[in-house]
């Protein structure tokens, strides 16, 4: 059996295959470290019951997915964003999480979820306030915010947040310590293309800043924008050279496997865990 | 009938209904100013028969398309894209276009184009060293090149250069000033999502880089990575913003329409030229 070291899985990796209760058994039976569960799951499943079953079976909440989605195009929707938000604090407290992961939205919806704007340096400062109002909240509550940069292919509609060094900006401006509440989950997936990874990752290091490490595969070809991510080793990032960017960054957290993939979604369960620890411990 | 202004149409938003010969006339009968064709349309149509069509319409030829593919896993690869790169670029003079335009590649690839590295790093060494090199070629027979920054979602397999501020970089080093042959093509559908965009236009303006500008849209949900680009007006791009800062920046030339859909590759080509010019006049 190889080394399991600090693997963490991220819930999103077996959701069509199982249930959040039986996500964390399975996880806990292969002996792994940690669990990042989303928020649509824990709700499925009951928060006060996972947060017990979490407890008693010793694993670790290596974050919680997610909050964030901040632009909207009026008052109501912000309001509406603010108060999702906190609640998502008070569970990500519940269930113990190391940290709140943050997808901070794109170009301004309605109340129909429909995008309604083309200013995303508007979009951009909705999500700066948006974080600096949550972090008021998050803060003297201890729950740690981890905003977390994605992809430029998902600037309109999921994150207009897309680089390390705009994550760094945000924090530099909001909360310029990461022990004070405010960092970053740095996704491979996401960020793994940028010139400026190895210089942005040591920058947010020194600032403490590092909060959460995820972890998987960039497929060629891609077949599709969201549910094509690839197993580690199976696509063509140098992950052992991020790993090393982030350890000599003061990284000492879990690597979360995060896949969202129709692929992996099809694999019996167990197979997908057997292979996230192999992997993991080979080519990682 | 709106006003064609500044309009250009890249061959590759036509291809598949009709030849090159088709697309230079239907194009020149529209009124349109400009055409910039892509090489593999050409050598079907004859190098030489379609620089005297164009010659013959008075139709501006406002980029080639397209020079680049740089790394290689060997030197054999590489003297083969050195060697293919300095043909685009005599092809180039001979149908009279205003710049090559330069898609750098994306990893190292084998002689049967298969990815065998992942050292990003080292590919974009191949590209800085590869444009070094045409540059010499390209300066002294008098074609400009144009380093198109491609969105990240291309970095693993078509290009690793993914910012202007990228691509500024890279003429920086090898050539400070756009007015000795090294310059940038700004699509608008590669680095719409850029916080730095403004700024990095700025700062090529300010060397004269600006070689070309090319327009379409990004539809949410973008439905695949390479073909489902949207016309202009149909998607998120603040267009007319992305123009103003072009101008600002000293920006004269062509606004190039480039539409890789297979939604309009299956309309009449003469609706979608009609289209390009009303949405060019009315939302750009």
């Amino acid at each position: 059996m190889p080394d399991i070291g600090q693997l963490t899985i991220n819930t999103a990796t077996l959701r069509k295959q199982w249930g959040l209760k039986d996500i964390i058994a399975g996880v806990a039976q292969m002996g792994i470290r940690g669990i990042a569960p989303w928020r649509d799951q824990v709700a499925a499943a009951g928060l006060k019951e996972v947060a017990a079953q979490i407890r008693d079976t010793g694993l670790a909440v290596s974050g919680y997915c997610r909050g964030g989605m901040f632009p909207a195009i009026d008052r109501t929707g912000r309001l509406a964003a603010r108060d999702d938000n906190r609640r998502a604090v008070d569970e990500a407290l519940t269930i113990g999480a190391e940290c709140l992961v943050l997808v901070v939205g794109g170009l301004p919806k309605d109340g129909a979820q429909r995008i309604v704007s083309k200013d995303i340096a508007g979009a951009r400062e909705m999500v700066r306030d948006g974080i600096g109002e949550l972090l008021e909240y998050a803060r003297p509550a201890g729950m740690k915010l981890a905003i977390e940069p994605l992809h430029p292919m998902y600037a309109a509609d999921r994150a207009c947040v897309n680089t390390m060094a705009h994550a760094n900006d945000l924090c530099d401006e909001l909360c310029p310590s990461g022990r004070d509440g405010l960092g970053i989950a740095v996704d491979i997936y996401h960020v793994w293309w940028d010139p400026q990874l190895k210089a942005q990752i040591e920058r947010a290091g020194a600032k403490d800043r590092l909060y959460a490490y995820h972890i998987c595969d960039w497929l060629v070809p891609t077949k599709d924008l969201l549910n094509d991510r690839g197993m580690m080793g199976d696509g063509v990032v140098d992950l052992p050279l991020v790993r090393s960017w982030m350890e000599a960054s003061g990284y000492r957290g879990l690597h979360e496997v995060e896949i969202f993939s129709e692929r992996w979604w099809a694999e019996d369960p167990r197979t997908v865990l057997a292979t996230c620890i192999e992997r993991h411990a080979r080519v990682t």
